[in-house]
């Protein structure tokens, strides 16, 4: 896995985070990832299959700017995570992997992506099962964090 | 999605953790799932993706249940859910729905599969995000209750 088929991803959050909700995210120092707690609060979660590629990738928000999110896209900031909130993670994650998606097979790269899933609970755990290397990428903001992190079998 | 997609599932749960863990389950009544609970303390979660097919998977464990399962298949019982079971239940789940394959591919179904992720936290939700419908699946054991969960984007 290399900076050639991650960096679609990172500009595709980069891009739907500030075209649709006019927040412009920091990005952080990518690492690889040794425990599994997801960061956040909600994760996004999507799994992706071509034919040489197989794995999953998952965005975690801190809850705070996930509301700041709902409120800048839909123009309502509920108390707590709720449906809504969930069914806009959902469609953010659909938008992320979808964008990388259509850069990646110009580049040759083809894949299909499955349905979103969406996970809350405080102190949730993601654990991507893979062969491969997991990296993770930290993004900041005045609101709260989001992680984005992607696996893929070698 | 119909009987025909559904069993192949149902019975490849029921194989694994007869072969495997010595661990009969009881199938409960399938329902349309109305709220987005797990329904148990870890859950495992995969995405396929065919030409046609498109959807994800989750079962979710009760801890009890899946502690049982590490102390018959591996032979050791750790007090709670640890990285052991965490793996355990990412392979569970990716044979279950590779067995599922299997049969399905005989059938003239074709999908691939993603990678598993495996989700925990106590009162977690996992919340299938599909067009079609989502089916819950109830099955319950002396030591606890499991739910296999599949959706499909129709």
């Amino acid at each position: 896995m290399n900076a050639e088929f991650i960096n679609p991803f990172i500009s595709a959050l980069i891009n739907v985070m500030s075209t649709m909700a006019q927040i412009e995210l920091k990005p952080g120092k990518p690492k690889r990832k040794s425990d599994d707690k997801a960061g956040g609060d909600i994760s996004g979660l999507i799994g992706m299959v071509g034919e040489n590629i197989k794995g999953s990738l998952s965005i975690s928000f801190e809850e705070n700017l996930v509301l700041e999110i709902m409120d800048k896209m839909l123009g309502e900031r509920p108390a707590s995570i709720n449906a809504d909130v969930k069914d806009m993670v959902g469609e953010i994650t659909n938008m992320i992997c979808g964008g990388a998606k259509n850069e990646l097979s110009q580049k040759g790269f083809e894949f299909g992506m499955a349905t979103p899933m969406v996970v809350s609970g405080k102190n949730h755990t993601v654990d991507h099962q893979v062969d491969g290397k997991k990296i993770i990428l930290p993004f900041s903001h005045i609101s709260g964090n989001l992680y984005l992190e992607m696996c893929f079998n070698d």
